[in-house]
């Protein structure tokens, strides 16, 4: 069985316990939705956000979409993982050399991954079409944007969490101006966040229903001792537009763009009412994994609808084997 | 007034002389189209390609559209730049340690740029979505493909023709997967050809209706003491579909992505029936503009009606002054 390595404990990740009988690879917390709409003054709604432990606590970056339907990012704490305060002014980035930046009008579907002594942020932003910006931070108080990596079109940009062979490595999703009605994800390098090459497409959107329109990387990759756990979404389309589910897949772990384990089969679609009903209905969406080294345990975050936030949970061996199992 | 800076001199440079009366900054070549249907054997239709002068005669790389509608690169001959033979083998590509790469089903709307002793191609082909490759050649038999430095979708890739600040400079159209509705000019720079980054937006669609719907650099940029001129194509969308014409912009010598001048006005519309009537009517669509830095004299060929391949002439004193003077 696959093995967690360089990861780190997290005494108070947000656990509860499978319920009885469930059977499911993933289960969800009894409390969703976390993030409800109209979270504070200027949200309307949040979701497709992430969090990561923080002085024993918990920090994140959550897109919040304001009542102008304009998303932009926001710092949001948390002592549980769970109750999350969301800052009601928007995260205004500087450059490297810590000017001002203008604040573009699109910011959204924020990662948030924990990287030696510094936390990058990758999200989705505006330049004439879609594109990935990659900011760092190190107390989430100043964010410095990096110089732009990638063009238009593209979106759900996930960075690998340290540097392999010295390079880093990103997964992206090339995209359209509007919805998108494709969708497969690459793999691309660097050597310094800046200039992005090698670039290699990974997998692309399947013949199974759930993910026949387009798939894409969600949370940060999670490294296991044989390869690269990397929960993803989904999407089929039926005759009233897009649905979202998440699946995962496992990369190798000596050549990233090599897909060892495809599961045929979604880990979790939208099911409950807060998932199938909102501003976009049918979508739940992961962003965030937590894992615990100790216990393998995970918690994953997930937008639902585009209006709220989930929570669920699984352990790293229950979802591998049930990758595994599944896998075409 | 601007004058040519770091050309080569094209003693045999194919020339005609304006017509009287005409009061265009463009020509066409009286004995237009200087490629015709069915060239060869295997290729249909040639167009959308580009020759550079090679041993005291011409040498390049052309779009050959197969009689099964799929097209692929081929090298062709001329000695005089007018009459050209070409290849009814198309270029196999090779990678870095000369090992054979397997052919993409669609290869495309090649530029050539001498570049120092050696020649890059820049074209468009499929990498699960149109994206911008680039070979390198120094004898036009062996070419080495680099390894992806673009992601899809993107199209008309065109390289500055030598270093800037020890960088290397492309244009390029970020796009669709399909005929795709915009279209705006992003900058891109790399100190390896192979990681590209630093991403900026150079300009967009114009309301001028020729290039409302999108705008792309045609030929390799040409370097003048105060700018880089740089022809491109501009689309308008009619009833029935897209129209393709000749523009012309300026940009800053000392930062690429600044326009200095934008003719407002187009260079060259189609309006010969070779233009107006084809496979895709009315298009004209420049890749290639040779100069002669001795005369200042101007050989643009372009593609007209995804068919055929035309040859125009002007001055670099000529096409300067019309797009100062019409410029917003």
């Amino acid at each position: 069985m696959s093995k967690l390595v360089n990861g780190t404990s997290i005494k108070n990740l947000p656990w509860e316990e499978c319920p009885k009988g469930f059977n499911g690879p993933i289960w969800r917390y009894s409390g969703n939705p976390i993030i409800k709409r109209n979270p504070n003054e200027p949200i309307a709604r949040a979701y497709n956000s992430a969090i990561a432990p923080f002085n024993g606590e918990f920090i994140g970056v959550f897109r919040g979409d304001g009542k102008d339907g304009i998303p932009h990012l926001y710092v949001g704490h948390s002592k549980d993982g769970i109750n999350i305060e969301i800052s009601e002014e928007m995260i205004h980035f500087v450059d490297e050399k810590g000017n001002p930046i203008p604040d573009t009008c699109y910011q959204y579907d924020p990662r948030v991954i924990p990287f030696e002594d510094r936390f990058y942020i990758v999200w989705c932003e505006d330049m004439k079409g879609p594109t990935i910006s990659i900011a760092v931070t190190y107390d989430f108080k100043k964010f410095v944007k990096l110089e732009a990596g990638f063009m238009p079109c593209n979106r759900n940009g996930v960075l690998f969490p340290r540097k392999i062979n010295d390079k880093y490595y990103m997964l992206s999703r090339p995209s359209d101006m509007g919805h998108t009605p494709f969708g497969d994800i690459f793999l691309s390098e660097s050597k310094d966040l800046i200039y992005w090459g090698k670039h290699r497409l990974v997998m692309q959107s399947g013949w199974e229903w759930w993910c026949g329109t387009k798939v894409g990387a969600g949370p940060a990759p999670i490294e296991l001792d044989d390869g690269w756990l990397v929960f993803t979404h989904g999407v089929g389309g039926n005759c009233n537009g897009f649905v979202y589910s998440i699946g995962a897949i496992i990369l190798d772990k000596n050549d990233l763009g090599k897909v060892l384990y495809r599961c045929s089969r979604y880990l979790l679609t939208p099911e409950e009412k807060f998932e199938t009903d909102g501003f976009t209905s049918n979508v739940v969406f992961p962003t965030c994994a937590l894992v615990d080294q100790d216990t393998g345990r995970i918690a994953i975050y997930y937008g639902a609808a585009d209006t709220v936030t989930g929570l669920a949970f699984t352990t790293v061996d229950r979802v591998v084997e049930y990758v595994k199992k599944h896998s075409r």
